[in-house]
C-alpha cells in the first residue's frame, strides 16, 4: 500500500463526504497498490472507510504473493463475492462506488442492502491522481522521452513513403517494442491527406500521396504511464493556406502553454488557444477541447476545455493539442504534454515544433 | 434492425418478467442493429420495452447515416443522456439493466427515478445469442475454417524454431491480416515448454528449446465472429508419460464432442471430458471447466463446466478444450468448437489431432 497516497484519498473522501467505498478500476487500484491486477470479468474491489479499514476483495485465480498492506478477502467463483462485500460496508452510510463497476454488481449490492445510499466515488480518486506525485513525474518524463525519440524514427519511416498508414503504425509498434515500454497508450493516429482532417481517423491502408499533410498522434505507456504527442508535416509543396493554418496551431499550442501556471484556470487556457485560432479565422475549424489530463490513463480528470472552469495546480500533467480540420483538404494538430511547476509549466516533449516539408 | 432476433429477444422479456431494458454492450447492439458502434467512454443504450418500443441514445459524435429501424435519441456532450433515457421509462415497471453498464450511469439514473425496480436484463439477450441463426452459423463456420489456416501456417513457423513466443503472435498477426479477418478474438497463448503448464500463460520471450512441449490456443474475428483452436505439439524427443496425457486429452476431447446432442445437459459433457483424464489418473491436472459458449463474444454464456446443469440446444456453438498441466514440466490441450445440430453435433475445426512431433 502506498501509504501517502491512501492518506489522500482518505482526505478526499473526507472531503466529499464519502465514509466508505470501492475502487475496482486495475488503474486506480495500481495507484494505491503497485500491483496491476487483470480481473477480467471477475469482481475486484478495494474497500475503503474513513476510520482507516482497508479490504481488497479478489478472486481466488489471481494469487497475490507479496505483502499489499490490506486485508485479502479472498473468494473462488462457486460463490458470490458481493456475500462478502456487503459484511464490509456500513449501511447506515453513503457508499461511493468507482464509476466504471459493471451494473450487475451494483444491482445484487443493492438488493442485498436495501436502502443503502450509494455514489460515484471515483471523483475521490480521481482528485487525488490529478496531482502527480514527484514519482509519478520521473516515470512521466521518462515515457514522454522515449515517445519523442519514438517520434524522430517514426518520421524517417514515414518520409521513405514506403507506408501505408497502418504499415505506419505496425512500425511503430517495433520502435516502442525496442524501449521499456508497455506498447501504444492508445491506437496510433497516422492520418494522410485529407485523414487528417478527421480528428479520430483510424490507421487505415491509404498511402502516402504527394501533396499530402500528415499528422502523427503517438503514445506508448511506461511503467504504466501514458505519453501521447502529435506532431505534422507536409508530402510536397504545401499551399499557402496549410502554411497558415500550421502557423495558427503552433501559435495556439504556446499560446496555451505560456498562461500555464499554478491558479489559472483550465478554461483560460482553452481560450488562449481558441482566440488564436479565432482570431486567425478558423475558429470553426477547431472543433475539439485544447487538452486532457494524462497519467496511468491516457484521458483523466480532468480536460482543458471552455467548460471547465477548475484551477489548476502544481503537479498537473495535461496535454495542450490544439487542431485546424479543413475537410477533405488536411489538418494540423500539435500536442504536448506539460506539467505545472510552482510558477509556471514545463512542457515534457522536447521533439521540434517546427513545420517539416519533405519531398523525395 | 434484425426483426427477427429482435422477436426472440421480446419473447425472452417476456419470459424474464422484464417489461423494459436497456441493451448497452456493443456486441449485442450489433446483434439486433447490425451496427457496431464504439461509443468509448460515452452513453450508447438500446431501449426496448414488450409494447414494441424501440429507442437508441447515442452521442451526436457517432452520427448514424442509415435506417437502423430504430428511434434515434441524439445527445450531445453539454447533455446528461440520463435526462433522455427516463423519460422513455416506466417507473412502475421492472427496468433490465445490461450486465456491463457502468455504475456512474445507474447511480444516476437511479436518484433521477427514485424506486425504480431494476434487474440485470442481460440473461434475456444472453439466452437468445446462445442459439446462433442460420446466418451466425455461417460466419462462425467460416472464422473457423480461417484459424484451422492459419494453424497450419503458424506451425510451420514455430518449426523453423525461430522465434519466440511473442514473435510468433507477430507473424500470428500478420497470418490473419492476411485473411478477411480483424484480428485477434484473444491474446493468442502460444506456450513453450514449461509455459505450457499454467492455462493461461501470456506469451512473452521464451525460445523453442529442444524437447519441448508446445500449446497453440489461437483465435481471430471473422466479420465480428470469434474462432478459438488449440493443438499441442512437441519439439524433440517426447517421454512416455506426455505420449500418455496427449493421449489422454484426445481421447477426452473426443469423448466430449461424442456425447454432444440436443437434450444433453452441459455438466454431462463436461463429466465425459474429465472422466477420461479422471480415469487415467491426471484429474486433478485438469484444473478448469471443459469449455465456454462462443459468437460475437469468445467467451458467452453460458459454459460446459461440471456446474452447469442447462440443456444443451440446436444452434449452440461451444468449445471443447480438456487439458492436461505437469507443473515445471509441460501441458497438453486440445480444443474444437462445436456446432449442436438436430441430432449430435458438428465440430468446426478440422485441423488434425493426432500428436505432431518434429525435431531438427
Amino acid at each position: 500500500m502506498h501509504e501517502k497516497r491512501l492518506e489522500k484519498i482518505i482526505n478526499s473522501m473526507k472531503n466529499h463526504h464519502i465514509d466508505q467505498m470501492i475502487i475496482t478500476s486495475p488503474d486506480s487500484i495500481f495507484y494505491l497498490l503497485n500491483e496491476w491486477i487483470h480481473p477480467g470479468e471477475r469482481m475486484l474491489a478495494l474497500f475503503l472507510n474513513s476510520s482507516g479499514e482497508r479490504k481488497l476483495f479478489i478472486n481466488e485465480l489471481f494469487p497475490i504473493q507479496k505483502d499489499l498492506g490490506v486485508e485479502l478477502c479472498i473468494y473462488n467463483d462457486t460463490e458470490d463475492p458481493i456475500d462478502y462485500l456487503e459484511k464490509a460496508i456500513n449501511p447506515h452510510k453513503t457508499m461511493g462506488i468507482d464509476k466504471t463497476w459493471p451494473s450487475h454488481f451494483l444491482i445484487r449490492l443493492l438488493k442485498k442492502k436495501s436502502g443503502l445510499q450509494v455514489e460515484n466515488g471515483s471523483i475521490v480518486v480521481d482528485k487525488v491522481r490529478m496531482i502527480k506525485d514527484e514519482e509519478e513525474i520521473n516515470l512521466m518524463k521518462k515515457a514522454s522521452s522515449i515517445n519523442d525519440q519514438a517520434m524522430g524514427k517514426i518520421m524517417e519511416v514515414i518520409k521513405t513513403n514506403k507506408y501505408t498508414e497502418m504499415e505506419i503504425t505496425k512500425k511503430l509498434e517495433e520502435i516502442y517494442a525496442k524501449y521499456e515500454t508497455n506498447g501504444f497508450s492508445f491506437d496510433p493516429l497516422i492520418c494522410y491527406g485529407p485523414n487528417a482532417a478527421e480528428p479520430h481517423h483510424s490507421s487505415d491502408k491509404t498511402p502516402l500521396k504527394r501533396n499530402s499533410s500528415i499528422i502523427i498522434d503517438i503514445g506508448c505507456f511506461s511503467n504504466h504511464y501514458a505519453s501521447d504527442m502529435t506532431r505534422s508535416m507536409f508530402f510536397g509543396e504545401p499551399d499557402e493556406e496549410y502554411k497558415k493554418i500550421y502557423d495558427l496551431v503552433l501559435k495556439a499550442n504556446l499560446a496555451a502553454i505560456s498562461t500555464i501556471k499554478p491558479g489559472v484556470k483550465f478554461s483560460t487556457i482553452d481560450k488562449a488557444a481558441r482566440d488564436v485560432i479565432t482570431n486567425g479565422g478558423y475558429g470553426k475549424y477547431f472543433t475539439h477541447r485544447t487538452g486532457h489530463n494524462i497519467g496511468l490513463c491516457v484521458h483523466e480528470y480532468p480536460d482543458v476545455s471552455g467548460a471547465n472552469d477548475m484551477i489548476v495546480e502544481e503537479g498537473m500533467v495535461f496535454s495542450i493539442e490544439p487542431g485546424i480540420y479543413l475537410q477533405e483538404k488536411y489538418g494540423v494538430r500539435i500536442e504536448d504534454l506539460v506539467l505545472v511547476t510552482k510558477t509556471g509549466c514545463e512542457v515534457l516533449n522536447q521533439f521540434p515544433k517546427d513545420l517539416i516539408i519533405f519531398d523525395k
